[in-house]
């Protein structure tokens, strides 16, 4: 079968906006063995939608279109869909009761309970905009609203058995994730080329800041048989990288860290300079870290360095503050005052400004450790498109160091050639 | 004229990656006057993409197109749309010594320095694939990277000189954002219907997480005759939300806040524990950063609040660590502990688990003071479309934190009622 989204949103095509919730569909659909085919977006305006839909159903089975349904005034989706397929609206007395239930008497009302005369209702739990779904001509259409808390809680609860109950698969679409950390792009597809893939099996590398994804894609009546398709592919691989692949449930080196520190009954704890937070709250996002998080210290001025950390005056003047030393008496203060079994301190020049001849930007200067072990320490110098923008380099710089640290947790690796 | 967006990807259509490159052209083709009326996703395919391109090409002027021009496996872009246009290929003497120089003597020179015999050239100053465009049947093809820094250096230096040479504009699209911090959407949303807009401006409401944009949208010969159209009704909107209005050139409340900080000569810091680092983040992630942020304390653990900001033992037994009383003593801590002139203390529950009957997930107790003035603190509840998913809470809370700071900074505004 295949699926076509549609979002909606001026917001989108003004790059005010992106798209998270095509991504998010994307995602929990083939989660559930249904692939994605396209995804589209138009404005907020009757004939260019209806042309949207007028190509999707020719070329898909399912069309999602996502967005428009709020009561706002640029809100139009639910009357230009059900004019498209021809279907008479309704008020229903049951959405008012509940809307004025849980949000008071508010003015939209009206406009929120006015539903189609045919086709199923999906209840918005969270929000006001009810979703909705039609089968016309054999295809299948939802409607779904776009404020992405309320567009996930509903495709969960109603979209899902919509689509399972419609379109029943035989052979569902899956798909492994190799996470690979630290390794460049060319080296992984340097071993990708010398793999002779059957005809069903798919091959995808997916380069990110500070790791690569391979992705492994099969068509199979089950799990079992989907494993089996790709196992050859696999275990060369696994062979090949063992030291540099995690294992993480949403491929994110963070959680592979949090659940090996969760497995050992083991802490964590940073000192952040130019990342200024990114590496803890990427820990942070996790739930339950505080489990394994204890704290950062986000020593972004030299005061805070000398006056938390104890990083010396003298240290800091002879080496400045993106240096070994520096780094080295950061880690050394975060084991100090905190339990933390593991530790990273981070000082670096993320740009556009601060760089120098001697330390340009993309100059990092990182300490990992183990209480107790020597200090892993060095330099990354980050060039070409792990440079970037400062952004790029502080998600560089933070996917990186967390490589590192998951090597030395996972396997007790070093980095850093002495 | 009209412009659509292909990004090419598997990995767009499986979830994996979000859609960046779109959301950047988009807003960077608007920013010098250019609307896109269409984006798409395809997968690396040749059926489909030769679809999709005969699609874009019958209802668009100019169709860019980003992603599979890299040399690995699956990259075939190149070799599509150039048989999809009947142009040869050539090897590039010029390219090929380019790349080697910049790279080395990598295996995929051949591949990468084989260009269309027809068209512009763009050189990819960062990564090894050249970007190409086209003229066909007077319509505009732009071949562009995937990869987003690649792809956004490319566009700037190139890709946008060959638009403005052959699509020159009269009239031009302005918008103009309004950002309104802490309100509902709702309250917006009703003065908004009372507004009487002329035929040529229009007008969206776009709800965020703590924030909302209205966006006023018109074609203009320029930037003056825009700002002309589009006054009374940005008059109308300033005069009703006047305290709650930031000025920002991204957007990003963070960055009005920086701006007012710079201007005033004022230094933060911050005591984060739900937030984790989301605060100082995002601070830092705006250049320059340095000039205004001091730096945070992610006190996780109550024992990094007890121990590094001097919360007491007998407020967290008596008050739990999301009370009134814990963020007080978090806020007096970062003032005894640096020189920051404002200073924000979280400490909440984002949940997933944590909640209890007295204080459910989305209770955010938030302490905000100037250096020496009564601490203004109290309880966020999260509800609805602001609670969601514990990402979700952490991006409500730390949105909500810098409006109230924001209006401190700019208004001398209290937010919590005592």
């Amino acid at each position: 079968m295949k699926i076509e989204i549609i979002t909606i949103g001026n917001e989108l095509l003004s790059g005010k906006t992106i798209n998270s919730n095509a991504q998010y569909l994307c995602k929990t659909l083939l989660k559930f063995g249904y692939s994605t085919l396209y995804t589209s977006v138009y404005q907020d305006e009757k004939k260019e939608l209806v042309n949207g839909i007028k190509i999707a159903l020719k070329r898909a089975d399912l069309l999602i279109i996502t967005g428009g349904l709020g009561s706002t005034i640029d809100d139009n989706t639910k009357k230009i869909v059900t004019n498209f397929l021809k279907i008479d609206l309704k008020f229903s007395e049951d959405i008012a009761a509940d809307i004025e239930k849980r949000f008071g008497c508010i003015a939209s009302i009206e406009e929120q309970a006015t539903i189609p005369k045919s086709g199923d209702v999906f209840k918005n739990e969270i929000g006001t905009a009810p979703g909705f779904a039609f089968i016309n001509s054999g295809k299948a259409l939802i409607l779904l609203p776009g404020v992405p808390v309320e567009l996930e809680d509903m495709f969960e609860k109603h979209g899902l058995a919509f689509i399972q109950k419609n379109f029943p698969l035989k052979e569902k679409d899956f798909q492994e994730i190799i996470n690979i950390c630290l390794l460049p792009e060319i080296k992984i597809d340097n071993l990708l080329r010398t793999i002779d893939l059957p005809d069903d099996v798919t091959l995808g590398i997916y380069p990110s800041a500070g790791f690569v994804q391979v992705s492994l894609t099969t068509k199979a009546l089950n799990k079992n048989e989907a494993i089996k398709k790709i196992s050859d592919i696999k275990n060369k691989i696994n062979l090949e990288f063992a030291d540099y692949i995690y294992i993480s449930e949403d491929g994110k080196i963070e959680r592979a860290i949090h659940d090996l520190l969760i497995k050992n009954d083991e802490k964590i704890a940073f000192a952040e300079s130019c990342t200024g937070g990114a590496l803890s709250s990427k820990i942070v996002a996790i739930a339950g870290a505080s489990k394994c998080f204890l704290g950062s210290f986000i020593t972004y001025s030299n005061d805070l360095k000398k006056n938390i950390l104890k990083v010396s005056e003298k240290t800091l003047s002879d080496h400045g503050a993106v240096s070994i030393p520096t780094v080295k008496e950061m880690i050394k203060g975060v084991f100090n005052l905190t339990d933390a079994t593991y530790a990273i301190a981070i000082s670096g020049i993320a740009g556009p400004s601060g760089g120098s001849a001697e330390k340009p930007i993309g100059t990092i200067s990182l300490a990992i450790a183990k209480r107790g072990d020597e200090i892993d320490v060095g330099f990354l110098h980050l060039r070409g498109s792990l440079k970037g923008t400062r952004s790029m380099i502080i998600e560089s710089v933070v996917n990186i160091a967390f490589g590192i640290l998951y090597r030395k947790i996972a396997h007790n690796l070093t980095y850093f050639v002495k």
